[in-house]
């Protein structure tokens, strides 16, 4: 008698049961039940993410075959199909020297619909289900057999007016978006949207501009010249650009900066040995390892103006980034092999929290793939330092059960308010709330659980599950209220 | 239909549920129940706490108002306050400095009060709930509204002889509990403690004498050489005194000695090496690193020590203390500013394991806070050394979702036998019962979800849940019974 | 009410129930019931074990005794019995130096039978009880009382025809065998086995081949130097031993090597340099650094030829072997005191991924004793390297709760399809078949309890149970069906 269907209200068809994701247990399920229908539509806040703010500008679009938008541009898709051998070029992924590579996305699509089933149980297979049905109507599991239907249905859906960016946003009640952009960027096409009435806002990611050693990195000492509009010939002066975008970022709507790094030392260096090491980076004169003693030293002085003005500081610590350089050779960057290494947070943050950690203005949201610091480190530092607030489940551990390792591990020692919500991390559009509705499920489970257990009075449980799902969010990185926002 | 009452036999008023922290699942609650039930008036063990023994000495009394008790002297309660915003010093906390501070403990709870929701699925906020529902029949949620109400209420409960610290003492059936106290700690309060009956015993802690950069050391060794009667000029009169202290602290009763230490090395220098260095402490001439070897040094001498007097030793490993420098220099230390890092036991026990592991006489009693070192380090040495007994959940984790990660981790690799059972590590005496109370509850819920999955045979879960409750900690800290103690 | 049976179908005997191992809540013991019935009796693929194959020759037997199989003869067993003082001596283990020990087996099962209680709860403990009841039909808990009556009714059945080696292997449905086996193994047991019909084939080990500092290393070189008919006087003669060994090994069946390392650093020397090493070793000139850098460029050189002959390259990472120096010396290895320590897979691994990870003839199989790496470092890095699979959890994570760690931390990220299914590392032949029918059962529970929660297309759950029961293990092992192996 196998293959019964599990979830009351699914049929023969491919579905979503309204208890997804919640506990087998009737009694936890009924309340997570309700917990979630209190939250299941509240409006989206997204204060980070990968998704282009251009794509909203008005003057573009996304693609309109599902290959690229599901597969070819999804780096969580294509790093599972190559992980199985089907090279990237087969993906559609063009290599950097022009090499040839997939043109058609019809055959790209067959080949994920033929491999469907390495997604099962992974969280990019929930929410590309949750998308594919929800948002597109899809009614059958992907296979070879139906590729070419869905190829063309989803073709003709991105298509049409519905499914235009815009129309998604609305959708999905996008209230905040934050995009991630460097600190280079023009900031018009977040004025765009804006002009339009869509909350898109930047975020300043300065990375780029750190990292004194990456080849690219005198060029866009360039653009960030031409971008103030005075020479960068100094430590001094570059800081004073920085600050002055920072400036232009808040202006925009911006509420936070982000940083990814691999270690977790922040510890500013005496300024006069920051400003030498800048002055011969200029000449191409650094080494990897100064080169990170200075990333480290600017990101000190990124907490210190963010005490100036007010943006939030994002820590995205500890992924090892191009890890197989043979990828990293023949299609560049972010090509799904970035893999996590041990960090250790208590050490590596002192100098920074503190210096500023008691600091009202001052607020810092930090992001560890390394899960075993969510208890030994992230809470402990965060149920102290006023500060600090645990970043969402990153990356690989936005999962169900990653959102549950996540909860356990840091809420009983830094409760609940000190967590800064969701963050969906998407390059995706139409998954966007999928994203998010994985984690506002995943969470009122585990309140309906923790209610029955008697660790949460009934009052809470509501409450907390609100919470988390846009309370926290907003709160965490100094979202306004759409209405302080349009006064403001 | 928000706000359903989770718990059979709740009301709506605030109460705890019979079947408070067990899993949901009707058949497990059944079954933990009835485990529970046979082990929830056991009488309390408790080998490992921050209580004074001047409490029970009958010249002392706790603070008759809430505030002091359950807030200011609780740095669980402030840390997680101070998190959020409130200043130690609006919690009453007094700087050192003499600098103004709260002085009106209704002020202070009227604060507390204010942000019971920062509590909300903490261990912190289950302790007090278990504790002002049972013990003080306390039927409200603390909010800003009933906070006055409340603190007279509980003001006048604490004025009352029922609630004096021996009368909770007997209250709470405590049979054994060890306080923790310097080396040089006089032990007539103790004395006086059993005069009355009551089995309050020391604990030999001499951190403060290991530590020769403590700026306090000299000082320290100044007040032993009084307590001991002669000079204290070499390593050998230091080992000697440290020695004869020992067993003044076994004959007033304590079974074991106590040390904290932020890494896992404990390894011996060379004796005369060690007497050089003691001898340039005594002139002020040691830097941190030398420190640290000898305290390490001195570690392995104590575990030297214990196979001739029989304490057993415990190590509280893996806390970088007073991680915050401003609220060190502010208030002091154990501000709840203490904050784990990864520890590596494999390596770090291993010197003192391969000298006193087998040895009978010696017993070892190990915590950690680093959980990634359960599975993988602390429970294979303890399945194999049997000097070794795994410590029960420390601090942070000492919480339900914090005992079944432990229970997981541990049990499978070291079997329940090597167990040292639950330490409270109270610091106040009101909330102990209840922390006793929650790892009785989560152990017979954990023991009743094995057997239903046929993990234990039906006659272990009620022996080990009887184990883990009372047995574990008399036989891991070697606690005699009532009767022997009385004899001997 | 204490002592109420817990599972359906079981009688006051000691019996093992149909749902076993499953979780408590109906629905899921259901579902995984349903699926288990599909896959308990598939046959067993066994690709890593450390049976001999002399068992199986035809020529030797299993003691016919219950103490020297299931007690000295297991080391998960005498390791728990150690720890809670019973000395080696005591539980028949023979000391090097030829002192006294007991002879009488029957003694030795006393003790374990009066100490079974230590097991309650442990997968060895579990794995006896299944072995126990369904193998032998014991229906009564090992104890002081039964222990002679026990003991006289084994040491009949594994006298009898019934439960010879290779009767056993038969009624375990055992379809590939893979032992563990030196590079200078004889591999004429398993010309025997198969001559036979018994799927039993070698692993190809050359550990002590590459341990330069081993005492016994040069003498191993001798052994090696003879199987291979040449003088090994070079590194390149070496290397080519080594090679013509693994064809051997490979022309008997083989399809995987094995090795076993402390640290997960596997970097290539310049091969000048490794010469010079392997030139100075053979006149004993080499200490343990220099041996560590040698053996980590021997797994290298592993690799390489992996590619050319397509053995199966597994890594056993990240024990410290022989943590007790004492048994060591007096027992000798394998004595249940290795113990794990935290390793670094991201960048210890990056080395021979990035030369070989893309290529389909390579496969790795990696096994790790530190389970933060796996959802941290593993399942990234197998999630996109195609060369890489995931190991199955590994000794002391063998276990019920190791089982589900493991799949909750490694599938979402990796997906099932790069797990390579269940290792069952089996020192004793009669548990074999208990240690695979845990993981079938946990892994069915797992698989019901994903599908319930709308984690699973009902589709998928059954073709997963059968492939991590079976499938996995055959391919990510390279091991053929029986027909083609037959015609091979």
């Amino acid at each position: 008698m196998l293959g019964i269907r599990p979830l009351s209200g699914e049929t023969n068809n491919w579905s979503v049961a309204r208890e997804a994701c919640f506990s087998p247990e009737a009694e936890v399920r009924s309340r997570a039940l309700e917990l979630y229908e209190e939250v299941a539509d509240l409006p989206i806040v997204s204060p980070h993410g990968h998704l282009s703010a251009a794509l909203f500008s008005g003057d573009h679009d996304h693609p309109t075959d599902p290959a690229s938008l599901f597969v070819t541009g999804d780096h969580y898709v294509t790093r599972l199909l190559y992980a199985h051998g089907v090279p990237y070029e087969e993906l559609g992924v063009p290599p950097r020297d022009g090499a040839a590579h997939e043109r058609d996305p019809r055959q790209v699509w067959r080949r994920f619909c033929d491999r469907f089933h390495l997604f099962d149980g992974t969280p990019t297979g929930l929410w590309l289900k949750l998308t594919l049905v929800r948002v597109f109507g899809v009614d059958e599991r992907p296979s070879a057999q139906n590729a070419d239907r869905l190829f063309d249905r989803l073709s003709e859906a991105l298509a049409s007016a519905e499914f235009a960016p815009r129309q998604l946003l609305k959708r999905f009640a996008v209230e905040h978006l934050a995009t991630t952009d460097p600190a280079t960027a023009s900031l018009d096409d977040h004025a765009a949207c804006q002009a339009a009435g869509f909350g898109v806002v930047p975020t300043f990611r300065p990375d780029a501009l750190m990292q004194l050693n990456d080849p690219q990195w005198t060029q866009q000492l360039g653009v960030l010249s031409e971008r103030v509009g005075f020479t960068i010939d100094s430590l001094a002066a570059f800081v004073e650009a920085l600050r002055r975008r920072r400036l232009e970022f808040r202006e925009r709507g911006a509420t936070s900066s982000d940083h990814g790094v691999t270690s977790a030392f922040v510890d500013p260096l005496d300024n006069d040995h920051a400003a030498v090491i800048f002055d011969r980076a200029r000449s191409g004169q650094v080494g990897p390892e100064e080169a990170g003693r200075f990333h480290s030293h600017m990101l000190f002085e990124m907490a210190h103006m963010a005490t100036e003005d007010g943006l939030v500081m994002q820590l995205h610590l500890g992924s090892l980034r191009n890890h197989h350089q043979r990828v990293m050779e023949r299609f560049g960057p972010n090509m799904g092999a970035d893999v996590p290494v041990a960090v250790d947070l208590t050490r590596g943050l002192q100098p920074l929290l503190n210096a500023f950690g008691h600091d009202q203005r001052f607020r810092l949201v930090v992001y560890t793939l390394d899960e075993s610091t969510y208890g030994r480190e992230l809470a402990p530092l965060a149920g102290h330092y006023p500060a600090l607030r645990l970043g969402g489940p990153w990356w690989f551990h936005d999962s169900v059960h990653g959102i549950e390792r996540y909860l356990a591990a840091t809420a009983e020692t830094a409760g609940f308010h000190k967590l800064a919500g969701f963050v969906d991390d998407a390059r995706s559009l139409p998954t966007l709330r999928a994203r998010h509705d994985v984690w506002r499920r995943v969470t009122c489970d585990w309140l309906a659980r923790l209610e029955l257990r008697g660790l949460l009075d009934a009052e809470s449980a509501p409450r907390l599950a609100n919470w988390l799902a846009y309370g926290a969010a907003k709160d965490a990185f100094r979202v306004p209220s759409r209405a302080a926002a349009a006064a403001g």
